[in-house]
């Protein structure tokens, strides 16, 4: 394992999860929750699976100033000043500069690894295999690079990357030039990708040394570069928190990927296999959860379920559920709100925990 | 209106209401609960159904020792001493006998309705004019009135009373002779008596003088008879909860009906019809309450269904529920239980409590 003292982990963990409502509220969204009723939250499992390749020291967490205190509870060990509080939202490239550029006022070697708070992985040895030969590859270059996953599905609900497979890397051979950007699909184009071996799913985790995601952003967007620029020399200070909250707003709202990856020369995709999800649905999170006999994945305290098959329970202030003769729902609790949906109603449910 | 002094009410509120989990538990069942979302529970309803008739120092409950502080809490003008509590469960035959003897002891003139605590009425008008016709034929004959409900569907789960039309009383022409009780019938015996007049349910609401159904017992059940004639010096005196607690175990377990009803002679039915349910399922609790469009009942806080039909939703510790998707369904939840169970399962609610 290649643990440098210049690597650090950056976890974004803004997001507001509102597909999984009413378990994911916006007072605690998805990646503060034990989803999994294993004890541990996504938040805190994607800070673990980092072991051995960060230290504890270097992992940064990005945040909305709302969730500051669930993630100093979940995350005592995070130093508090490298929880970055963002004071509104603004996508994924002003995060990410803001994080690149404090981060560089403590160690401009520092080399990065982005990710999601609230994504799955199955394989952590695998995960770790790919994060430590990625960083290797970044700490000796310029690189920009993401990890693709290779695709079970023709999923319309992700972006896609197509990869120059004639070209590994002459340094590792692993790692390709990225051909093109693929915005979502539709489904005759999905299936065509899941067919042909250069496709894979943008995972959304992002390797780079600081050096490489500063330089990339004072080229492709300067307008986010000037502002940390300026902001630089109150970073780490005792200023940051007031300057940020005066000048973050002034951010363009703008992916990375639209921001840079897309723009940029220098631009790998690592293809992996470390049994990935976003868990973006109730339905993805069924397939990834032990089931009984009949396909019931179950969280909660006392749950029973008779002449019921496909369905997702999972409740937290319940002490006894009991569950009869349902095919396919989603059972949802979580203080004192329950919802009952068919699992193949669950793009609705936005529209439910609205109305 | 008979609003004579010495008119008495008896509600026997002993039941357990297990058809009702979880809304209704051994901790609190089915009488002591707001069922309908309006504010009272059966219960408060039954006793408040008697206004103008008998005078609420005249009310009587017996029930389980374990109940006592939810009849006071929910009855507070019931003087405590006229809530008699049973140390154990022995049908309706020994819980009349002693509540005929206590009532005795304060007023040998008295006049007795007894009824069930559990059972919705819903023409109270019509109720009360019922009663007191009743109350006025018992007050001046040793007859036992029994009100017997007109059939409007072939029940099997309600014993039946054949009334003799012949023969309306000489006193009150709504009053007959009794010709036989029925046990529960099979569905093709229901089928017939709800077309023939003669033949109805047997609603547990009873009507007699405190003399004629001490006689009765002295008669047909000497041996309960006898346990409560010992017992009479201490009635009404501090020794009796005592005395109850150590002779009432002795009484056969046995309902009034075997006891008495089925035995006696002078026995009379008053056929009514005031909107009478024993609202004995959770799907005869969905026929008694307002309906959406869709045909579903709700009580709960903030309740939101789509795409359902014929569902009963019931839930008083949740502060919000969407239900989508759902036909033919109960949803039930209290302090911390939910069950989801389709309607034409609810035989197996028992089961499902217990398991």
């Amino acid at each position: 394992m290649n643990n440098s003292e210049h690597n650090h982990l950056v976890v974004m963990a803004g997001g507001v999860g509102s597909r999984f409502w009413p378990m994911s509220t916006p007072e605690c969204p998805k990646q503060f929750i034990d989803v999994l009723g294993t004890g541990r939250t996504f938040l805190q499992m994607t800070v673990d699976r980092f072991a051995g390749i960060v230290d504890r020291r270097n992992v940064w967490i990005v945040t909305s100033q709302q969730y500051a205190d669930l993630v100093k509870e979940q995350l005592p060990d995070v130093p508090s000043e490298q929880i970055l509080l963002e004071p509104c939202r603004r996508n994924t490239a002003p995060c990410i500069a803001y994080v690149a550029w404090r981060i560089k006022k403590q160690d401009a070697q520092a080399n990065l690894v982005v990710a999601p708070s609230d994504h799955l992985v199955m394989n952590g040895e695998e995960f770790r295999r790919v994060i430590a030969s990625a960083l290797a590859f970044t700490a000796e270059s310029d690189a920009i690079v993401t990890l693709g996953m290779r695709p079970t599905r023709p999923e319309t609900g992700y972006g896609y990357i197509q990869a120059d497979m004639s070209a590994p890397s002459l340094r590792n051979s692993e790692i390709f030039r990225v051909d093109r950007f693929r915005e979502k699909p539709d489904l005759a184009t999905a299936k065509k990708y899941v067919q042909h071996e250069e496709y894979y799913w943008n995972s959304g985790i992002f390797v780079w040394s600081v050096k490489t995601i500063v330089n990339a952003m004072r080229i492709y967007q300067s307008d986010i570069a000037d502002i940390f620029e300026a902001l630089f020399p109150v970073l780490g200070t005792e200023r940051e928190r007031d300057a940020i909250d005066e000048n973050f707003p002034r951010c363009p709202n703008i992916s990375i990927d639209y921001a840079v990856m897309e723009k940029a020369e220098e631009i790998f995709v690592m293809p992996a296999d470390f049994g990935w999800s976003d868990v973006g649905t109730w339905g993805s999170l069924l397939t990834l959860m032990p089931h009984d006999g009949d396909g019931n994945a179950v969280v909660g305290q006392e749950v029973k379920l008779y002449e019921s098959s496909g369905c997702m329970v999972h409740t937290s202030g319940l002490r006894r559920v009991v569950v009869q003769g349902l095919d396919g729902y989603i059972v949802a609790e979580k203080n004192g709100t329950l919802l009952i949906c068919r699992m193949e109603e669950e793009q609705r449910i936005k529209e439910f925990s609205a109305d």
